[in-house]
């Protein structure tokens, strides 16, 4: 059986590891904040002091960042990943990055003969810790078939999408949709309340129409509910929405709605929401319409 | 059992005359063009000549036609609807019009003794030939719940939205998401493709994900195939992001998101594919990214 | 010399019909409300009691009002000026009203024999007072030419753009850029705030580039000094966003950059600022920058 | 008097550098293809090998590169500028770049004890030929009050921003005015058109009104023209488009237009034009509008 590191000990990450423990991988942590590892040591995984201590002795590298800075002060500098990584590993990185970056990380572990995957997945909280994400894969074919078994437990279903970055570029490319559907209940919501229409009546259409989506009804009753407690950050929408447009500038692929969407994240962050849930992001169009807010 | 008058045999109308004639309703029907009365008229409708004929001796009055002036065209004028609508008559609109023109409807019925309910309706051909719509009610409950079992053969759920106005409220609420959803496939799609992702690989993930719909599934795949034959017209998406932004203006509600798919939906309609079905949305973003579209 | 009607004393009229007094025209004025009338008439004007009586007698009708609703209703009505206006008369419209608006006035008036020119204007209350406005004709170019000599005094320059109609578009035309330029400035100066540039330093710099106007100046100096005391209100640069929009929806031309100016104004509207100067549609931009305005 | 190294003999520098041999300082030139030097040196400029060579001897260094990969890749490598450059210099670029690489280069300089200053330009060719430049200068003010008089020859007008990037962020801060300008009036022709007027006369009247700028009424004349002849590339448009969006990204400050206009310019780049002058972004709209080009 694979010998595992995990390393970061985050909203996603702290799932992830839980489940490998679960399914009996020998799993080592580590975490900046040391504490955050011990629920994982109770459950009986290694806990390293630095990245590089924590990848030296185990077969695969695993982790799951807020963005790529985070990715490359993992990796490099002293006691840095990079530093105890050696040949005959592979390095799977969850993280949603740029593919840039996925590109950059191939490289710098291709250097000492480490294989790399980039691994994004689809889901939050709630599916990191119930082993029901969506996870999409890139990098060699033959690497990815090895360590799918690793992701199995993790997951809802592992989606191989091609070379390097191109789990990345899924990732962006689902995230363009699911920023839409964020933006989009928020202003139809809005339009509703100002419409007349009960909110409690309008989701129960959302939640049966051919237009339904599973996002679509958290986010509505969220919002009734004014209950906006972190399973998926608004400030990380908005970090993927800067990823989406760099990537779209990139390659000069056309984003007007997503363009525009960015500006409403943007707005809402700088109104003091980044720390909380994503669908926060009607809280700025409610600002907009000079509707209050209910408690 | 109630007496109808279905008038208007487009698209959406034959499907649901269809329905009410196999759930054994006496059904008259009337369509501009006369000829495509013929296959209701086999399975056992009657036909009239002129919309005050039809409705002349029946106890409902509906309709689903394709925008405002096509709801003001058929009610007024000589041999119109009004001309033979009379007390203790109920006329369900089922078009999608603006919240404006049902306050019209429904004071124009009210001066005849006549009630009336706007009950526009989610899905397109295939849910109006199937009995498969998702039905939007405005206007009095107690009128609602007399015509209820009418719009059951119709329909997989019936919704009650408040008085006068709200089922076409409701339906622009709810088709600003359309709208968005299918505009954000098209972007997602067309940054997939300059990104060298697979897009059959793309719509797998598209499929399973908890952003999905059946809408964007349907989409996608009708995209990748290149089959935009119409099941809900370019044109008629165009005209709703119209009443969506209308309806926004009059309450300034804030709509930046729908501002900008209606100005793609425009651009793709000027550029000669209003014909076809909403989903040809993405031909004016291959447009805007130079990407040569396949056959 | 002609004798002149001049219905409405608001900010643009009461500064017009005095340009006309000062020319020495017999000038005859009213208004809704009466006491808004007595500058006029203590320079020489006429005061009528209503609509009617005011344009019974004279040569020339002309009012400058804030939309189209207040337009139709001064026409119709019980003592309205339709009801006074009778062949050999010219009326000139100088609101901003929508094309569709201004050929229901030359219909109106044509059924009474009387000649109509819409003739909206550029410029605000300034130049309204020191006859510097700058007028946009529509209508038959003989009717122009009879009535150009009492145009002169109130404007910098008079341009005949075509048949009925073609005035106002050419109104809603240039404003699309005013729009643009305002709502532009605002996104300008707040970056440049967030870059810690000093605000008049800017200002220098954006008063003699060639992308330099009038307007941008006149708003940025206005937006340093929190000086938004009205020349032309933010509620009124909506209410052309409304027309420009409503126009381009007919025409089906393409306004994505208008699309999104004219969310910013409704956000700014709908935050409290629709009396003040459109200048204030940098407030809305504040707010979403998170920025505190200062006093 | 100072002696001067130019590097770069494009549309820009090209007007600069016989400037200031016109002024009578000594000049050496250098330029990736040499032929281009020709120019120069048949007024009396000296003609480099290299960019180390170009520096090596002299007081002041200049360049005026067309994006931040170009300034980067002049500036390292072997025989590149810093190569050459030593204490007792001052550098001065002229490109429009990110604050994040004039930072950049404040750095790298000041590792050999170079003096720099970000002095990027509004004006294009005819301005660069004409010395009617306006130049916006970062860096230290006592340096930058010797180099002014070096700049005079070059400009209308020379703007002290203050510390280093401060120049460049005031560029991109005007250029959000400019690109909002271009791709407004393309929207205003293409309404106007679609209108029915007369473009003639519709430029007559944006020449005069208060919102008038010269590059309104070259870009309209231009327009009408359909002389597209490059004075400010289209491609470099999107560029600076790109760097608006990335220092408001960094910012976080809202540019809902720009974000708007920056899609518009880069369509009408993927459909072909970006070599052409940027005023060719009107024909981006024309495709969205179904409106034929006429030549």
């Amino acid at each position: 059986m694979e010998s595992i590191a995990y390393l970061g000990m985050g909203t996603m990450g702290s799932g992830m590891a839980a489940n490998l423990v679960r399914a009996g991988y020998p799993v080592t942590v580590w975490n900046r904040t040391p504490e955050k590892c011990e629920p994982l040591v109770e459950m009986g995984a290694e806990q390293a002091e630095t990245p590089q201590e924590a990848v030296e002795d185990v077969n695969v590298i695993m982790y799951c960042l807020s963005n790529d800075d985070a990715v490359k002060s993992l990796l490099t500098g002293d006691e840095g990943l990079l530093a105890g990584a050696h040949s005959n590993q592979i390095a799977v990185d969850m993280s949603t990055v740029h593919p840039v970056t996925s590109r950059w990380e191939a490289e710098a572990y291709g250097q000492r003969g480490v294989e790399f995957l980039d691994a994004p997945v689809f889901g939050s909280k709630g599916e990191a810790e119930a082993g029901g994400l969506w996870i999409l894969v890139g990098g060699n074919e033959g690497v990815f078939e090895h360590v799918r078994p690793i992701l199995e437990p993790l997951s809802a279903s592992v989606h191989y999408m091609g070379g390097t970055g191109k789990g990345t570029s899924m990732k962006l490319v689902g995230n363009l949709i699911v920023a839409a559907q964020m933006e989009a209940v928020g202003e139809a919501l809005v339009l509703a309340k100002k419409s007349g229409l009960d909110l409690h009546d309008v989701m129960d259409v959302l939640d049966v129409v051919d237009f339904r989506s599973p996002l679509i009804s958290g986010v509505g009753r969220s919002v009734i509910e004014r209950d906006f407690s972190v399973s998926f950050a608004l400030k990380h929408m908005l970090k993927d929405a800067n990823l989406i447009a760099y990537l779209a500038e990139q390659l000069r692929s056309p984003v007007p709605g997503a363009a525009t969407v960015r500006e409403v994240l943007k707005a809402a962050v700088n109104q003091g929401w980044g720390e909380e849930n994503a669908s926060a992001v009607v809280k700025a169009l409610e600002v907009q319409a000079g509707v209050e807010a209910e408690a």
